[in-house]
């Protein structure tokens, strides 16, 4: 830990994710003394680096940045690290109920009357997600009827055809890993228009899945965490978060700390589980209570070549039909070495987190063989990361507001309780959910520790 | 504890509400041995006694019962409790967007349309109810519908005028303490049908809202604890919960017990509390991110006399105007002193709980008097529980599950994991969310513990 003049430690940060580090960077900045409190015994909180056997790194968490995501971007920039490109040439195949399709623009591949009815659907999602105030989503002018409406609803109300439906389930899967009964139009609404809308939210070039960092997004962290030092403490999983006029301790399995402020980087759900003296505000901790994380497994296998690219395809699958919800080329445009990436999401990541990791990897390699032929079936390497099994994280890729949550508490998402500020991607204005939200998240609240302490 | 006879505890009990001194019981009886873990200084967990300046026990939880509650039936017969009837006399009021009107049954007081429209509702409630398998709700014909469906999404395509709306979101808060916008169709109908129907549910005279226990309900946890005698150990907070092949260790403020089986008999959102090794499947964790807690404030005010009977007053109130949302007369036909209870009840619970006593008071009281006139602004007693604040519930009166989680998540709400089996009245195919509820899943838990342990 880095200590002030007089002794005290300035802040306790708890997650070393990305919005913890970014804390921490800012306060120490500022001339503050922090120590952040880490669960694992690794920083980086959703982001895992994975090294192959052939030395290439791939993302086993967060992986896409993009245009408009200043921050990580700035990051990327400070650090000195490249950037690759989504490899995103040749066909992308859609599978809907059984038929598959194929486009090189992915929707496209859906028959015409689905894609005009979703091309619908999405232009009344640009003009409904303008409406929303973003530092206060809840004051939208329909706010109350919207938050109290499932997406689900709305889509029944929206697409008639079943395959609309059936890839508007896929895609809505694909961005939040749960399914669309489980949050609010308001919430939908409110995360798209956080990122810039539904082109930017669902695009390769353009979009959020431009590109990934070379050699991995959890670099981020670990090179946040280098200029730490020894304020970074991991193996110290946070049980109790203790407040008075003084200051506040934290009690971790690494000990107990105090300081004068904490700042929690970790999505509500988790937060929740903490035990706070005195107990947290009914608002709050009934929030914590409505924001359940999604569920997704990473997949991740290799071949000698990306020998779908010589077959035409870009490695593109977006479908209803599999235990796989997407999947994507992993590798850039110059590897020599093929790779594709597929995600379990939502009930069925769910369910597949409980099978055996052989009967896992043997459906997934069956799902990548039904798009790309047998050769598929047979990789170099395979690995996976089952997010949903991971305590410290709880799911994956972020927490969501069920309906109602929104309107009746969503004021209290960032407002600090006495002494305890809260960060994490989950409270994030702008690119919520994503890392660039939770490097914003953490620029926040130490902006508002800071100019308590100064 | 009670110890078995090779000196090793059987089993562990979590929490000493109804549901884990009725499960303790039940082993005991089976000559198992039991250490209930209690996190409160006090048993009942959210039935609560409260005595009053001139000796009258009051409910500050938990309170009323009726037929086909069969099993609290038996417990208050078996422990030769006196019940008396819920006063319901004289003329209802239901007030709904500024307008009072009175009936000698309440909701036939609404205008003859909404009352209309409000029946039909109610016709389509029980047409739907009966076809959910009250084991398996998720097995319903249509389960997949009504789980993506807000209660508040239908209701606004089931009823019409604003009038009906704002009785049906009334009534709804009146019985879940939560908002339509929170829970699914699904799960409203489970609920509705495990109390045997809209009407019983709903009722007073041959419904859940019959009786109360003379004394106060607390009395049936107390006249347990005090069988259980020494395996009942208060002020003992359940932090973590280890198992392997042998058996469990549960650590407590109090203490880490070993035993061979434990059963957490806690509302599932405070179960998903207790940090748990191995951590718990990624399914049933899930699940406790799912069950939000309600919210109540519970309000009584007492009387020289239950002046609104001389009146022609049941004492009875529904509104949607005020920050209280129903009103009962609180004291038997016989009873010389007057007593009104009154709900605060879902986001206006969590509102008023952040606000100053004597401010809530005020309010409360004024609500009162714009029913039973300026005498009931003056009661010789004000005493309340804020359910909300109290950190061993989470709110009250239990845990509901949000859209999409009764199809996704609703098999393992009972399943045991590993040697952990599960309690608490959220668990009940009968009477769910009841003091009722809560006995029947304690006998249940038990009966798969002795059947392992036999």
């Amino acid at each position: 830990m880095t200590h002030g003049q007089d002794g005290r430690i300035d802040a306790v940060v708890v997650g070393a994710g990305l919005a913890g580090l970014t804390a921490a960077r800012e306060l120490v900045r500022d001339s503050h003394s922090v120590t952040v409190l880490e669960a694992r015994d690794r920083v980086g909180g959703r982001t895992l680096d994975h090294r192959l056997a052939d030395g290439e790194q791939v993302d086993l968490g967060g992986q896409w940045i993009g245009p408009t995501q200043d921050r990580v971007n700035d990051l990327v920039e400070e650090f000195d690290l490249d950037t690759v490109p989504q490899f995103d040439e040749g066909l992308d195949q859609v599978s809907i109920d059984g038929t598959v399709n194929e486009h090189d623009d992915a929707l496209r591949a859906l028959p015409a009357k689905a894609y005009a009815e979703l091309m619908d659907a999405f232009g009344q999602i640009e003009t409904l997600r303008t409406q929303i105030p973003l530092h206060a989503p809840y004051d939208a002018p329909d706010a109350e009827e919207w938050d109290a409406t499932t997406v689900d609803s709305w889509k029944r109300a929206t697409l008639e055809t079943t395959t609309a439906r059936g890839a508007f389930d896929a895609l809505f899967r694909a961005l939040f890993t749960t399914d669309p009964s489980e949050i609010s139009l308001l919430y939908f609404l409110t995360y798209v228009h956080a990122a810039g809308g539904i082109e930017v939210i669902t695009g390769v070039e353009g979009g959020a899945q431009e590109r990934r960092i070379e050699g991995g997004a959890q670099q981020v962290s670990r090179l946040l965490a280098t200029e730490l030092g020894e304020a970074v403490q991991l193996e110290a999983p946070v049980r109790a978060i203790t407040q008075d006029d003084s200051g506040v301790t934290v009690e971790s399995d690494a000990g107990a700390y105090t300081g004068a402020y904490v700042i929690v980087a970790i999505p509500p759900a988790l937060a929740g589980r903490i035990a706070y003296d005195p107990p947290l505000p009914a608002r709050r901790d009934a929030l914590t209570q409505r924001m359940p994380m999604g569920a997704t497994i990473k997949c991740i296998a290799t071949y000698e070549d990306p020998f779908w690219r010589t077959d035409g395809y870009s490695g593109f699958v977006l479908t209803n039909d599999d235990i796989v919800g997407f999947i994507f080329d992993d590798m850039d445009a110059e590897s020599t070495t093929g790779a594709l990436v597929g995600f379990i999401v939502s009930n069925e990541a769910r369910t597949w987190s409980e099978r055996d990791a052989s009967d896992r990897r043997e459906r997934v390699l069956d799902d990548f063989a039904r798009y790309f032929g047998g050769q598929a079936a047979n990789p170099v390497e395979y690995t996976e990361q089952v997010w949903s099994n991971e305590a410290w994280s709880a799911g994956c890729y972020a927490g969501n507001m069920t309906p109602g949550t929104m309107t009746g508490y969503g004021d209290v998402l960032r407002e600090p309780q006495g002494r305890i500020h809260w960060a994490g991607t989950e409270t994030a204005t702008q690119w919520c959910g994503y890392m660039d939200g939770a490097i914003r998240s953490g620029e926040r609240a130490a902006a508002e520790v800071s100019s308590r302490l100064t």
